[in-house]
């Protein structure tokens, strides 16, 4: 423990009748980035995006976060100021602290992981494990801008995407307002970020819940990117990882509103008893098979 | 968020009228441990013992475990399983849960990042910030004994050390008992787990409190290792890190006795209102520079 902290641990008050949340995520070069491509605030940014959408996909709200960074010795130290930059910039808007975290010498690459603390009322954290057939399907926002954008440089190695154009990859939100109103309102049984692509993790929803799903595809909000905007595929949508929006399901009877938050909100589908994941285009219905999210192959 | 667990954050309950303790720590292939060198229980259980020694620093009560895990693509799945039943044995024998973590492949070496997250009764934390001049210091068990080990290691490169003869480096105790008890008998004004060496932990507590010490050479308890044991020297019993022993202050008018929970206690000096950390040998007066403790090199 050797980050902006006096002692062994950092002391944090819960509040009363709260439960603790914790996640952690690794922000590895070379496998969740890469310094030729993505700027060190972008890489700071998504570092703490990745532990907040993991608070906002339960509910939850946000206490403290801690950063353990090992860099390598020769690393200008206006990149490590830019990456805390990032970093410090999107805690500032949450209201999240920097409490700690472990500093060492890399032994190749910048390695970053990323802890965040928060808390949620006893018993009141959404759980992935809560979905029941019938319920119906939302997601927020668009989904494969973050991919697409990714996939570009991929194609395109020797010319630079402007991060200000591509924010949805470079800078995204994580989403942590709606999941408090979710939560708050008691709209959605069961929730969880899409960090590794919808089909990854609908997958992960329908296990835990012991149950199946069935996706329209006409329905699925697909991210426009660039300038001028195009729209991205179906499969990058469906399959394409860190776009950081929320998934949850909502029981029969639960009115949605277009908007949550701020956040526009779209009827994808519906949980059913089997457990498969079914895809409807144009009447055509073919089996939903999750990839996985690897950043740099598909 | 990918180990062992079914949400997007793992949902701890914390005692009523407990504060929360969060401490993380790396432990990087190269920079804290060779595979050459140590097996691979040893480096689970070295890598959680980092975390826990920061709970018993605290005088807290460890709860969950987190795990974030590079690994290189071609590393053995034995070497993996032996890892974390080092780490596991360790976890199950202070009933602490492996509550999730992260995985992903490593861009170059076994690369972990261990988080522990522990309570401690609201306000009774014991900080490095609370030594005032006139306390006494002391320290549990022996000191140098884990830094010799790693000595001999790099001056014999092709002779390996019997872990079992060595057990202070490579399968060092956290002292959770000692801190708690410490923590409950209202004993300790100030803590801290020697981890980077008496020089450099004593300093951080003299920094924290604004104070200054002295230490009595004669009194240091020097490690004894290997078979037939042999004492190490002073210096590295005053400068060698991780042996994952408490050092504490108490206030004038408080008896220690000469054993707490077990564990053998040794005063070694006394806190003072100038800034300097002095050390008495033979009657000699010098001042003891902090030297940082880095692993492979002194």
């Amino acid at each position: 423990m050797g980050l902006g902290i006096g002692d062994d641990c950092a002391v944090l008050a819960i509040p009363p009748r709260h439960q603790v949340l914790v996640t952690t995520d690794f922000m590895l070069e070379g496998i969740h980035f890469r310094r030729e491509w993505h700027p060190p605030e972008s890489i700071g940014h998504r570092c703490l995006t990745r532990g907040l959408s993991d608070i906002a996909a339960m509910g939850g709200e946000p206490l403290a976060a801690f950063l353990s960074l090992a860099l390598p010795r020769n690393l200008p130290q206006s990149s490590v100021d830019r990456f805390l930059t990032g970093l410090l910039n999107l805690a500032g808007k949450f209201g999240v602290s920097l409490a700690g975290g472990d500093t060492a010498e890399s032994p190749g690459g910048i390695l970053a992981d990323i802890v965040l603390v928060g808390s949620v009322p006893k018993g009141k954290a959404i759980l992935r494990s809560r979905a029941r057939p019938g319920d119906r399907i939302y997601v927020s926002g668009e989904l494969g801008g973050s991919a697409a954008a990714l996939r570009w440089m991929r194609e395109h190695s020797k010319r630079k995407l402007d991060p200000r154009a591509f924010a949805r990859h470079f800078f995204p939100e994580p989403r942590l307002q709606l999941g408090r109103v979710l939560r708050e309102k008691g709209l959605a049984s069961a929730m969880i970020d899409i960090s590794d692509g919808l089909s990854t993790d609908l997958a992960h929803v329908c296990e835990e819940s012991g149950v199946g799903a069935e996706l329209r595809a006409e329905a699925i909000p697909v991210a426009s990117i660039g300038k001028p905007a195009r729209k991205v595929g179906l499969h990058v949508a469906l399959h394409g990882g860190e776009d950081y929006e929320l998934l949850f399901t909502v029981p029969p009877g639960k009115s949605v509103p277009a908007r949550v938050a701020g956040m526009p909100i779209t009827h994808i589908g519906h949980i059913t008893r089997s457990k498969k994941m079914l895809l409807v285009e144009k009447g055509v219905v073919r089996e939903l098979i999750p990839q996985g999210w690897q950043h740099f192959t598909e």
